[in-house]
């Protein structure tokens, strides 16, 4: 962003920043009838169709110290994407909204954009709206996304029953030892800007955070393979909170066995370093855009041929409870420590 | 708001907040089929949907100073609706993303809820979705409405043509009086907060500026009319600036005749009373969410029976481009100077 060119965006208003934003917007979902410039869009499918909302807010979701504009405008799609996925629907459109101070130039927001676009390129996703205004103070971002899926196969998390496995896709607690990286780096540099910045070695967790990616890949196996898991949801707030929003809602109990939760090395080594217990990563840590989900025993070979699928657990009786069994060959009752971005951290 | 009890958010956090808000939510329209509780919200239509979403932000679209929270909520769904109206589609779903600081106690929100609820009421919609998070400054909503029309019905801004009718729901520039009263009364307060603050014999545009409506009463008779217009916008920026998103989108010139455009007496009296030109208010202030749309000559009757709608133009040849004819009988070009809340007042 150095010696860029810097447009004020006093200097060209609400329409023409959409007007620069929007050119060269193509829609490729035969769904997509009417994208931008009109009072709405308009969209038509012969499917049932998902709607999912996330708003990020500037120090609560993401920090600008660290979190590059494209990256940031790549993730707020994404985030919003996962949750279309994880009612194993495709997603078809999105419409952004941006609050956004006049301490960004057009530029910056065209980075955003970028991220926004690259995001709907690599997902087949269409923009057809949004709303750009400005705010007194910091950057936010609402995205909402809108997807598709038979009736019979949109999953929801209140159907896991007694002897269903339960699954993971890829592996947790990277984006939380990724962030954990960024904000130690973030106090060096805040203490001695010309101190360096060590985020070598580290650019699969760091990438965990920055630029996380949906599970796309793994609805098309269930499409593929004919799967229809009895539950999912994705892993945004930690596996744990996640685990207990499908026991609660399905009425059931589980065994989570810690020894199966997958965690990357590079995650397992980071935690060690900064003294944390790498399972609290995978319970706690947040922002993995991973895929929780339950299938029935039927199911069992096709989840385990799968390189990217762990099995980790059962769903038992609602009488047993949610219980992690450790690698010590114990049991615990699973709470919720995940992130919730309205409740005190003490 | 005083001696009620405090709850502080952050005692309850999202998930107990999202439970507190939205018990006893049903969901009455046969199209929503699954609301908040999971990754995302499904719905089902027969009919092409039209899809918008606004972002209000504290301080640039609102003002809690003079804002009733209620009030806020209510018309944080009430912007959106019209844009569905304005489209000639009926609104059957919202989502509401709220970004809330710690300075916001659980009554409040759910005061803004109450007002989202009443207006989801009114107009016949249902609450499927939305997210709450924090913000570390002001409140933020951001309002998803989804509704739904035959596609030869759908209304653009595109398709006015030469000779077309142009009219006007209800009356202008009552809004932005209202809000310039309210404006100068924060101001008395803030400069001798003991003052009395005469907002008495001003309810017609002060409500017009904090509890606007949507135009579901036209969109009702046009069906019953069987009337589609030729285009159409609801007057969210002005009505000089909507005329011209007409006009530019359809590629038409238009007359605009300035004795016809409907202002209330209440509007004219104030406008006069702040040495503004009431003509100036309907042009240029914004928030009336009346709905300015084209019809056809045949069309003609059907408009001019409804008590509530008036004929104030017609569309012309491009090349004699968008002008108001003045009460003195002379043509000045319209221009736009609706509001902007990314441009520079100056």
């Amino acid at each position: 962003m150095e010696n860029v060119k810097r447009t004020e965006i006093s200097s060209i208003g609400e329409f023409g920043l959409i007007d620069r934003l929007t050119s060269n917007n193509l829609l490729l979902n035969t769904s997509s009838i009417k994208g931008i410039g009109d009072d709405a869009a308009v969209i038509k499918s012969e499917k049932h169709q998902v709607v999912t909302t996330d708003i990020l807010v500037e120090g609560i979701h993401f920090d600008l110290v660290y979190t590059p504009l494209k990256h940031l405008g790549y993730k707020s799609v994404v985030v919003n994407l996962s949750d279309v996925y994880a009612m194993n629907a495709l997603p078809k459109q999105i419409l952004v909204s941006i609050a956004i101070s006049n301490r960004f130039s057009v530029e910056a927001i065209e980075e955003i954009y970028d991220g926004i676009k690259l995001a709907c390129e690599k997902y087949g996703v269409d923009l057809i709206g949004g709303d750009t205004t400005a705010s007194n103070k910091g950057l936010i971002i609402n995205v909402v996304a809108i997807g598709e899926q038979d009736i019979e196969k949109i999953v929801y998390r209140n159907k896991a029953k007694e002897g269903d496995i339960l699954c993971v896709s890829g592996d947790l607690g990277g984006a939380y030892m990724g962030l954990t990286m960024l904000q130690r780096e973030k106090q060096v540099y805040l203490n001695a800007p010309t101190a360096d910045i060590k985020l070598e070695g580290n650019d699969y967790i760091v990438g965990r955070q920055l630029k996380p990616e949906a599970r796309k890949d793994i609805i098309e196996y269930f499409a593929q393979e004919n799967v229809v898991p009895t539950s999912m949801i994705d892993v945004s707030d930690g596996l744990s909170s996640e685990l207990l929003h499908i026991c609660r809602q399905s009425n059931v109990g589980c065994q989570l066995n810690e020894v199966e939760v997958p965690i990357a090395n590079e995650t397992y080594d980071k935690a060690l370093e900064f003294h944390i217990d790498p399972i609290n990563c995978a319970l706690s840590g947040g922002e993995d855009y991973e895929l929780l989900f339950t299938i029935d025993k039927k199911d069992l070979l096709k989840a385990q041929q799968h390189p990217d699928i762990s099995i980790i657990g059962e769903i038992l009786d609602v009488n047993l409870g949610v219980k992690l069994f450790t690698k010590g060959g114990n049991y615990h009752d699973i709470i919720s420590l995940g992130w919730d971005g309205l409740k005190d951290e003490a």
